[in-house]
């Protein structure tokens, strides 16, 4: 790396903390050398772990709190009395400059609610939006919102779409990502008042990203669209389908292969095949939701990852900070702002 | 079967009309002898193909026609322009009573418009919705509306629900079937307002059903009810990522079983197996998409489906005619009309 970066960890969220995050700092450390971290959370728990984890303790400073934001906490309760938490410790350090980025694969709703008052949402950007990548047939694709906002105008989601672009750029390393709206038909006339609002302003020649126009639910697994821009809860429906229709067919195949003597010899001789298949499908390689529309970088791991999966989150910080995530999403915004604004009778 | 069964066909509706919608109906008549056909379409394209088929010439009533509504007629145009069509004088077949039920695999929009106008929607009911049933990990569910509605109010949703409950009992079987609201989160306070709304209803004693509650994306291919109620737009999309999920899988195992020739080997193995594999997740299997909510049976065929599928599509048709769908929805509408209304209160 070409510069010194630090992502600040919530060791206590997730259901295997801290080890869980400790062993996928450590993992992350060997993927991208020279990454410091600051840790928060219980002492007496880390001391030993970081013990054993020697390259590791080196790149660490260990910040040490016993309040931890459980699972079940609201996010405004764990907002106002979680002021110091493992977890809000993590993002003042980033909203103070100690950082880079946060990740923590505790609570989401808390996550959500903490990062947001500590860190402020971007000039231009009204809401927040949870965005992350999956693999698709071209490759992979971003998505957002996938639930931070349940009811979503028009402006929201010309403003994810902007978000969803900068993503692309610094994680995905494309140049000029193409963007889809989601929707029930491709036609202009389909869908509701919103989406044919949003497809309006994404048209016009002064929106500063690539418009593909509108998308349906097949197109999010065909790649057809490098980002896929859509309402918090029909995001978080579509990728919630998506993965359990995954594991639908990951459970057809495995009784298919059970299924007779020549099945599981069939198995043996496809086995490294279909191990190639389930690593490009790993879940742990999507693993990292990001909150994009903050004036820093947070990064919310899924609460039920490993360490390998921890580390996918952690890389997804280090991308964002490496390629200039914050800067790019500047940019665009000041480029949607300073154009004309589009005729009202074109957004009837 | 113990009584005599009449299907309208549209022959001239779909890809490959009108020799898939014969063929269809050939192998329709074989699962269900003595079912009686009213086709409708251009006489000198049909008559050369009955010839050939000569056990379903004999179930056969034809009924020549030269229009056709074309795959892309807006439904006003349609509904306007098309009284003479195919499509639309299978649709009126069973408003006069000659029918029990219409199967077509032509433009969705146009035969939604036509089945609204000539069936009219059941009292009690303010919208029909379309559903379609998909495999499980449990079995087979129901999933409604798939795109007709794509804005919902609450009572709309308790209306599916009723809709969607008597289709299961009258397709899939099912004595008591479970109803699952479709959200972002399965507690109480999540999603927006329309979806709490008809939660509330929906629990309430009065409601017929056998209410689940909410259920999240992942729960569809799960199985976890045998119902699942949202929103057209929400549902669309739903429908469409999880058959694109499938795709993708479909063609990364297909790539894997190509990767070397040890893989190559372990297919011939387990051909068999992937085979039943194939057959367990056909899509021909669960295609017939229906009109829920009129006052009679319309069943919509994917438009590129072939002979297969379009037979299990009027296999649908003759399932809820043989079960009473109609009487079976009219009587919950009735004991949801008996109950008394739910306390104001309840609904904040």
């Amino acid at each position: 790396m070409s510069r010194e970066i630090t992502i600040a960890l919530d060791a206590m969220g997730g259901a295997r903390a801290p080890e869980m995050v400790l062993r996928g700092a450590e993992i992350a450390l060997q993927r991208h050398p020279g990454l410091r971290f600051m840790i928060f959370g219980e002492e007496n728990r880390l001391r030993p772990l970081l013990a054993k984890l020697p390259q590791l303790a080196a790149a660490v400073e260990l910040h040490h709190t016993s309040e931890v934001v459980m699972d079940d906490d609201k996010p405004s309760v764990a907002l106002r009395s979680g002021r110091q938490s493992s977890m809000r410790l993590a993002i003042d350090a980033v909203a103070e400059g100690l950082a880079d980025g946060v990740v923590s694969a505790g609570n989401t709703g808390a996550l959500m609610a903490m990062a947001k008052f500590a860190l402020k949402t971007l000039p231009g950007i009204d809401r927040p939006a949870i965005a992350s990548f999956f693999p698709t047939q071209r490759g992979e694709s971003v998505m957002l919102d996938l639930g931070a906002n349940v009811e979503c105008d028009a402006e929201n989601l010309v403003q994810f779409a902007l978000l969803g672009d900068a993503f692309a750029r610094s994680v995905l390393g494309l140049i000029e990502p193409t963007v889809g709206l989601l929707n029930v038909g491709s036609e202009d006339q389909k869908g509701n008042d919103t989406v044919r609002a949003a497809s309006l302003r994404l048209r016009s020649t002064a929106s500063p990203i690539r418009f593909y126009g509108f998308i349906e639910g097949d197109d999010i697994p065909a790649g057809t669209v490098d980002v896929v821009v859509t309402d918090g809860f029909t995001g978080n429906v579509a990728v919630k389908t998506a993965e359990g229709t995954a594991k639908l067919f990951t459970e057809f195949m495995s009784a298919a292969f059970r299924h007779s003597l020549s099945a599981r010899i069939g198995y043996l001789f496809a086995r490294n095949a279909l191990r190639k298949l389930r690593m490009r499908l790993d879940p742990r390689r999507y693993n990292g939701a990001v909150f994009l529309g903050l004036c820093g970088i947070a990064v919310k791991s899924h609460g039920s990852t490993d360490s390998l999966g921890f580390a996918h989150a952690v890389g997804v910080a280090v991308d964002m900070t490496l390629n200039g995530f914050l800067d790019k999403i500047r940019v665009d915004l000041a480029r949607l702002d300073a154009a004309p604004a589009a005729p009202q009778s074109a957004a009837l």
